[in-house]
């Protein structure tokens, strides 16, 4: 096929938690020409089963497969439509998905929920990545490793999470052994989307790796998942194990069907299923080694491309092609950024700030950022740890939960909002510091993702990570990304590297640190660190009590 | 004078920091049957001075004394009125006083403001308590003091606050020498209100001792005031030094002038000068050793007397005769309380929380009081450090500042009202533990103030404390104990203990502990008191560095 780069397109797709978005974009230059969202008509399944009304149990969360597919018979024309492109001129479309969610299918893909005897069992639908119900899952498979020395273990900062693979399949097999016996294939959502796409299974690279404890080409070995269950013993030979791809390689050609829904021309390219945050990278044109992703939104996802293989402290995971072929693949994360500032929003403004907001017609955010502004550095005399979700990277540590020190009765709302945007940007200088200090060093930081809109959020971010800030300037990158990968599946670029260069988009250095600034900041790192290591590092585990009284607390409401 | 308790009368009035109230009491009984309130017309001083509009410097507190004798004019004939008795029947008045509030006279009690040349001098003016513009003068008082080793700065608990005599007087001279010369008595409010009554100047043993730094029957010596400023080395002796009368003795017959004013018969007893707080002993009838009573609002003041005489760590001060003859009484203080939850509610509690409480036509402390009240305890999984305010015992650290920690995504407004109470409780246990170890024992729990109207909150105090929680219920407390000073005064008991019995009021024993709830709390008060050394014994001084980093913003900004 001749390619002319300016007269073609490819499209990506983002599978996000509650919805899909198709973007259309130019290969030649990565011009957004038009994109559609597609709703999932179940959204997130954590109430009731569809089926049957039973109610789930806590901490559960399904989705149902047949709604990614409407995304695909929908958004995809909707975007071609609003692009007002031919879709013969589509050479490839690439898709990227939320992680680690799992699908249980047949043989030939078949989600087992649509078959008419599993219609009713809650096993038999996905498990989203927000699943966590399988947390005592995830503690044997940690304990189990630890005990036995497992050398995989550190390559995921010394934690599997219950949202990953072997805890969700490991939850199936004890509490459902029918719905497991009849699990042909236990497929990441990344790769059962490029399924429906090419009619044909492929298994990616990148959460072989990141979810699925792939590492040097092996995964745990059977006496290892012996040693968790018995019969979960061949769960890897039997359901797992499949011939891998690598990030932006074809994973075979549109399918008939799937030409059909989508109407594209069938026999394109599509790319190897990939997630949604390590897809930003290529997006951002961030994929040389050294170069950090900070997808900030309700939390904050690090992916940054390494040449060196190190065990970084309290990482998420390290994967080789994990991002792009080639290189080694990091990511880290603070498991709460945006959520911190939300549910300070929701629980600690007052109503005259609401009152203003809703007078000068913008968000209580937006009237905080603007009397936050208005102080000095260390003029509100707190300091505050990010922990309200717990500490992921670099403490691997869910138990962990906020602080707040400094408070007097002349503290107003406005200085506390602050701190906790400080305190999550020492959260990420903290997750910067520990790669340099183990070998992999952080060059630039570059940040996506929702909050990048707030200017002094990033200028925060800036002064006290004392690193210029480069910003993906895609508001779609996520789909960018996808469309960038399936440009490189059609063969236009020689490979992800070439094609983010000229697909990509960032502003190099927007946010430049302001010295005084830096300097300031510099002494109220040193407090983090301090409570941070006090609090995080068992000097005083008040939190861990504290959580075990709100445990025995709730026990005895229950009854217990 | 023969006296029927049952047909005679005694009026307490006590002057607070925006009004007096008057109060008519019968000796028989303790009955209240009238009272008024007077606001002062002038109210707080601190904004312009009322001659000539002046602007006062920051942190300054004055008033017009002329606004005190309104009170005898206005709010006594009143009292009497609601009272509907005959004001033959009045065999005394007592009164009380904020403390220390300090009145620049002639030798005559003539507040020097009223003369025509120191009208516009702001010096010349009543220095109200809260007036804390002396803190340089009171950081060299206990500077000195401590390189000298003066016995006396150990009653105190190591600090002479900038609210008390000496740092007052300092700054007089050091602001004002004319003013300062013209000074022929350095008088407490509450012996210049009496002075007004009797045309006699006495000096109480209360203020003297925890206001005046009169220990042992002496004042500091002229070499120590002569090292902190030559100037000052006769202030003792040419301002402050006069015979000192005990608490419930006559100061002297109403005088002709009194008289007129109050519409009470001349001569009757006028008890001496005494203190709000130290008053509201005998109106809860605890003034037995070891009963000690917590006045709780904005904050709270620990007074209890004792056989003993004791250094307790962060007391205000021991003063022999200072709240009843014969016995040592002590004080200490929780610098915010009531306070902190104002300022949770104004600054922190969101919009839907305030709708809620207009709805119901409750106040927002109600509010939360209600949603708290649901909660098990241990149930928040969260502890707070209540230093908003400084801690005053037993830390003496006004730099300190307000500490929470263990909020989560799920963490309620109710839920850190209710840490906040239980952060103000466990400091009040942190002082009765300070004086059961230092041999001065706590047995009873009195509790008197706006804050024994909140349920919940004497129930988290009894259950942390886990001591039954006596509560003075007298509305008027301070008003009460001064009209039981007055009986007294006037001869109808023999000493303050009798008259207390009859005349004071206290439900025994009202909030009792929960032995449940008294267990969990034993562990929190536990990680309590872990913080409360962490952050307050130097372990870490991160809150000092914050202050000290506020500071420095605050210069920067006022450009310097």
């Amino acid at each position: 096929m001749t390619v002319d780069p300016a007269q073609t397109y490819t499209i990506g797709i983002d599978f996000g938690t509650l919805s899909g978005r198709a973007l259309v974009v130019r290969v030649s230059d990565g011009a957004e020409l038009g994109s559609a969202v597609h709703e999932y008509p179940h959204g997130v399944v954590d109430d009731t089963l569809p089926t049957t009304g039973e109610k789930l149990p806590p901490e559960w969360a399904l989705q149902v497969p047949e709604d990614y597919r409407e995304v695909l018979r929908n958004a995809v024309p909707a975007a071609i439509e609003a692009a007002g492109i031919d879709p013969s001129q589509v050479i490839g479309i690439g898709t990227d998905f939320t992680a680690c969610t799992m699908v249980p299918t047949t043989d030939d893909g078949t989600p087992l929920n649509e078959l008419p005897q599993f219609a009713d069992r809650k096993h038999a639908y996905v498990k989203l990545w927000r699943h966590h119900a399988a947390q005592g899952q995830a503690d044997r498979i940690n304990q189990v490793a630890a005990e036995r020395g497992e050398p995989w273990l550190a390559r995921y900062g010394g934690l599997i999470s219950s949202e990953w693979e072997f805890a969700k399949g490991l939850q199936v097999l004890e509490e459902d052994p029918e719905v497991y016996a009849a699990i042909e294939h236990w497929v990441e959502g990344a790769d059962w989307i490029v399924w429906q796409l090419t009619g044909k299974y492929t298994r990616n690279a990148c959460t072989a790796g990141y979810k699925g404890i792939r590492q040097d080409d092996a995964y745990p070995s059977k006496d290892y998942l012996a040693a968790l269950n018995p019969d979960f013993a061949d769960f890897v030979e039997t359901k797992v194990d499949w011939p891998i791809i690598q990030l932006g390689e074809n994973a075979g050609g549109l399918s008939a069907q799937a030409a059909e829904w989508t109407g594209l021309p069938e026999g394109i390219a599509v790319s190897a299923g990939n997630v949604d945050a390590h897809v930003t990278n290529p997006a951002g044109q961030a994929i040389a080694p050294g170069q950090m992703v900070a997808i900030m939104g309700t939390s904050t996802c690090h992916i940054m491309n390494s040449d060196e293989l190190r065990e970084v402290p309290g990482m998420c995971g390290v994967v080789e092609g994990g991002v792009t072929k080639g290189l080694y693949g990091y990511e880290a994360g603070q498991s709460g950024v945006g959520d911190i500032f939300a549910w300070y929003v929701r629980n600690g403004v007052p109503a005259s700030y609401t009152a203003e907001a809703e007078k000068q017609g913008v968000s209580v955010h937006e009237v905080l950022t603007a009397k936050a502004a208005e102080q000095g550095v260390g003029e509100h005399g707190l300091i505050a740890l990010d922990w309200h979700s717990g500490n992921r990277s670099v403490l691997v540590d869910h138990d962990l939960s906020g602080v707040i020190v400094g408070q007097t009765l002349a503290t107003k709302p406005e200085e506390i909002y602050r701190a906790l945007i400080e305190a999550t940007a020492f959260g990420a200088r903290t997750i910067v510091d520990a790669f340099n200090n183990a070998g992999v060093p952080v060059k630039e930081f570059v940040a996506a993702g929702g909050l990048v809109k707030n200017p002094l959020l990033m200028q925060i971010y800036a002064d006290i990570l004392d690193m210029p800030i480069t910003v993906v300037t895609s508001d779609q990158a996520p789909a960018l990304g996808s469309a960038i990968h399936a440009a490189v599946a059609a063969g236009a670029y020689p490979d992800v590297a070439a094609a983010a260069e000229q697909m990509g988009r960032s502003e190099k250095a927007k946010f430049k640190p302001i010295p005084e600034n830096v300097e300031i900041y510099a002494k109220l790192y040193q407090e983090y660190t301090l409570l941070h290591d006090y609090f995080g590092r068992g000097e005083n585990d008040v939190m861990h009590r504290l959580r075990e009284l709100r445990r025995d607390a709730a026990a005895r409401r229950n009854g217990n």
